[in-house]
């Protein structure tokens, strides 16, 4: 078993957080689990798992039963905070991000947003790649020069009707 | 040839671009050529020709040259404009953005970007991908139940030092 | 009986609202009722009542009464915070939205705001829809290539006087 | 044949439309032609029109040549900033808005947004109504308090997809 | 008639108002005519008539054929900037507002808005003062300590539904 | 005696108002007073008096020791909080407002707000209505197509001294 | 006679100024002339002539024609645009501050702003200083250790009314 | 003695102070005692005193222990949250400030800021007048027509270097 | 032994930072241990420690024992909450910074961020300084004048890449 | 001599500056100059002559003079524009800056702002790195890893009085 984890539950992002959310992560650390090991236990994939452990997606009955063996957590502890009737208030920390990681993302749309909105149309007509129906994926990609972070997203594009 | 066309020189974001970049969209229009065409004649990337379109980039003087006989500008007024004494002044548009095919990469950030940070952190460590030494590719996925954007980011793994 | 459930009380929009209705959201999700539900026992619309819910309207006395048999709530803890003294203070949640379900309302501002603008003056002249004499509604309705959400607003068109 | 009529090009929400749409404005305010008598033309929905004309929605080449005969424009007028190299970059006037008519709409969003999250989570389950695949309704309700105004969003259901 | 007279239309808030508006304001200073005496030949309130001079409201064509005569302009210069296809864009000036006049106001809600709210719902329930169907009052009320500024709101109560 | 209340002190406005402003809300709710009753023991106007009670003004030691009498309090708690070495910090709620009631005073500004600065010019020069030595009245006004809220502001005027 | 002088007109703050300021301004260059000089011959102070330069304050017919003669202006050049039909709109620059000079100010009011309001309520009770019946003066202080600024403002003290 | 005060310390400005200097505001209360008695024993100014008082200045040790005995607080409990350690986060309140004093201060950078940069600059040249070697003083100066706030900024000016 | 310090948890920058930083920063104070001495026992610079006592940079297990040791902390205390499931979220109080030492550095971007970025340019071509792999030193300069401080950014040169 | 070149004067951040800079750059582009150059005829620091540039700081007469010939500009051109009576109006830019050049400074400030306020209050007490009497240098650094740039503020400490 990993050291004892204290997740700073007044702090960005967790202060913005649901507390069982926090206990989620709390867990996660005490247990020294990665999002990879839970997601392979719940047959997801972990960018997705980590949207949920954050509060961006939401998981079903089943696995947070699954995570409550997991991660020794009372099931009801689980379902109460987050079953049936909770649902995701998505969107987390400040914008402009203010983070360096976060905020290199922002940077791409600052810098490449009306790029690849051009590619966008000229492979497929006027509409947008979803942010709803899209998937996500974090590779690490050997270089001798330094790894590289492939960074995915894999979204329906939705074409504007027009009516 | 294709329809004649003129670039709204005076709204977003073509307002706030060099006067040289809005001459090189109205060139491609005029000419009828994709992003994909010019990047094949300039044996690059056509992510980053648009980004360079949009003054997101730096075109060479080879480039340059390539570019004025390609759409039939004088080179002296693209080398005049966009030549060794201009350097990007990146950023581009409002933020947060009001465009919808924009928008989504912004709420990407705003949803996922902490759990992308959480992956990062898990499989590199303390660190970021950087989006200066960073590629991006979009490419049309076929899908029956409606073709896909696959829009990728392929970027340095910088570890912050311990100094 | 549902599950036990807990509302994040400490994490938006809840952490905005009044403690009474944060009691009134546990009840509702530890009895396991829909808007859909209390709203045919109050004899009211669903989207009203989660209004009155989400602390954008105000129950009548004997409303309160009705939820606190409902809901298993003593009256006066419902009466107490909600009665005679308490006037809503309307609006809920940050501007620009983040959750994606409330930001494409606010998209449909962005984008057609001026355009429903236009219609209205010509349909009726110089003059308003209102937002407080306003109905509002949610329909699920069925489609073959995907059930639609029909939302509609209701509003009494309001004349600017000329004085 | 209408007054002469002078769009305020200078003047938001013109000022930041392109030239060509400042140019259909004007045409129709010479013609004297409503939304609805232009869309009857062009076998479409008003809103969507009256989106079109403020640069929030894409005419085909046929429409436009609709549109300029309509309109006595010059068709190479309209194709040329308008058409298959224009791409539209929604979003229009600020935010909040100032007009009380687009205000309304707005304060629609900070009031009820939340409570038309809840109702579409409740009759849906995780997911949002797209703006994209949506389509907007504005009519006159004849009341004898007043008529009304009835407007109404029709969006395709979009669930979170779980990965 | 009085001294020629410059309106300074690249500033605010001239630089926002259509340049039909500019031109009233031109003829009204170089006629030297207050709004009181405008607004007596149009049989109309000052107020109101300094509103649609900074098209903030809607002036009929029989008052812009009024205006025409009265501050020597052709007719059609007005109606054709500032007639039937025309539709105010309400709010003129930045928020906070800079300016120590309109500041003063702001600071009103600011300081005062919540007691206002308060005494409202006690007169009146749940509703509030309508700011469209609202006339609007400026009065010189002389008094031997400094002469006081009588600003009167005369607007409707709008009562909220309970659908 | 009315029903129990509590004033929600958590939420806005009164999570910003110092706890005795809290507790001077809870004990008029718990007497069922309304403003107006007790600016009559006060022998001072009623949004006068709700400005004092929202931190906005600030009573005399005579005033608090009445209200405690009137509203079963110990006076020392009224003193202590809001006597001599109290003084009010002024400003309440967010901006622009969110509540219906307070915008439309809000939008008064935006709409109106250099309309009336141009009637304050030609009346009386150049100089302001001052907000700090103002007085502000509610009344309501019997309509037959509606009762009516009049609100008005007596204020001093202050011209701008040239030095 | 000095120089030539050009005021960049189109740049901060000269762009958000009257055309006539701007005359005012170059006028002032070409003939070399200080605001201590100008002031002198209008019998003014130096910071409000040079208020009234900045368009922050109003200058009487009387000066106009004293700066005209003073500054080789036509007369009805300055009484076109600041004469008895122009009114202050002040505020001039963004917020906060960017130039250093003005963003000290600013950071007085961060850093001291809440010990001056101290100060004032203890030697006068509950008011304020009023900046519109306010004079300023800067003048030279010589020290051994470096010469000082001394700013100063005096404005009437404004007591809160008790109504 | 005086009454018994409270500081409502989740207010502004105290909720931005550190819990040590709430303490200082209530004894000071409780003592019944003004900055100016407090900086007689102190031998500073009253301005400074406050601002220490509010966190935005630096008592030494030797200070910090005749306030202790002044104001009866045990020594430690002041350099304990004071000391050695701490170092004033200078900055209080929001901005722009919503407090009609505090603004005063604010609109006087508005309205004057360019007019006193620019006497600074023909008094001195290119430099700024610090805040930081800069002394405040508030005076009450008798006047008939009222008394008058004399405020004064006594500030090093620090040339630009040309390097 | 120094003086026992209470770090103020509830203020800015303190109450932005996970409890075990303040805990650090509480050990530091009742050490009396400055950043030097604690830099020179871990073999870091004193800028790097103190940007991890801020939060801004991970210790590693080894660090933290012996930190834990130098400061009489239990490991646990330290590892729990800084250890291996805790990483940086970067970015530490408001911007603009309204901390006259913070804001400094701010306006050095504001005034000199062009000019920086352009001799950049010049001497490395399209690129930037990055500031993940970039060491911070802060020396005291000894000058007759006033002693100065030497702030150096060390940062590797990160050039553009085309693709 | 250097191709021609074209400052674009419409774009940030040359639209930002008054046209006589904009003629410097143009000149500067055409002559082929870096500001190494210039800067060692005027025997000055490129950093600063960079900022003189873009209208951070301010020549001398002799400097333009200077300028004027090597730059084959008539020298009234620039006294008329940038002497005697023109003062620099500091601030460049948007904030949080969005070029990434840019932004890598600000993010400096973001994350270790705090760091090095830290840093300098252990070194020098309570006071501040002047950012007026500061001077800045870039140099390129070789490293085999990669070459670094070194970039430097060398500014004079300020104390806090206590007065």
């Amino acid at each position: 078993m990993s050291q004892f984890a204290t997740i700073p539950s007044n702090t960005a992002p967790y202060a913005d957080l649901p507390p069982t959310n926090v206990q989620l992560f709390e867990a996660k650390a005490r247990k020294g689990l990665s999002f990879e090991a839970i997601a392979a236990k719940l047959e997801k994939d972990e960018v997705w798992v980590a949207a949920a452990f954050y509060g961006q997606a939401k998981f079903t009955l089943a696995e947070l039963s699954t995570l409550a063996s997991l991660l020794d957590i009372p099931t009801e502890s689980l379902t109460g905070g987050l079953g049936e009737h909770w649902w995701p208030n998505r969107g987390l920390g400040p914008s402009p991000p203010t983070d360096p990681v976060v905020y290199r993302l922002y940077e791409g749309v600052l810098v490449y947003g009306h790029s690849i909105k051009a590619i966008i149309h000229e492979k497929f007509g006027d509409g947008i790649m979803s942010m709803v129906d899209c998937k996500i994926n974090v590779t690490r990609k050997a270089d001798p020069k330094g790894d590289r972070v492939l960074l995915t997203f894999d979204g329906k594009f939705m074409p504007f009707p027009r009516w």
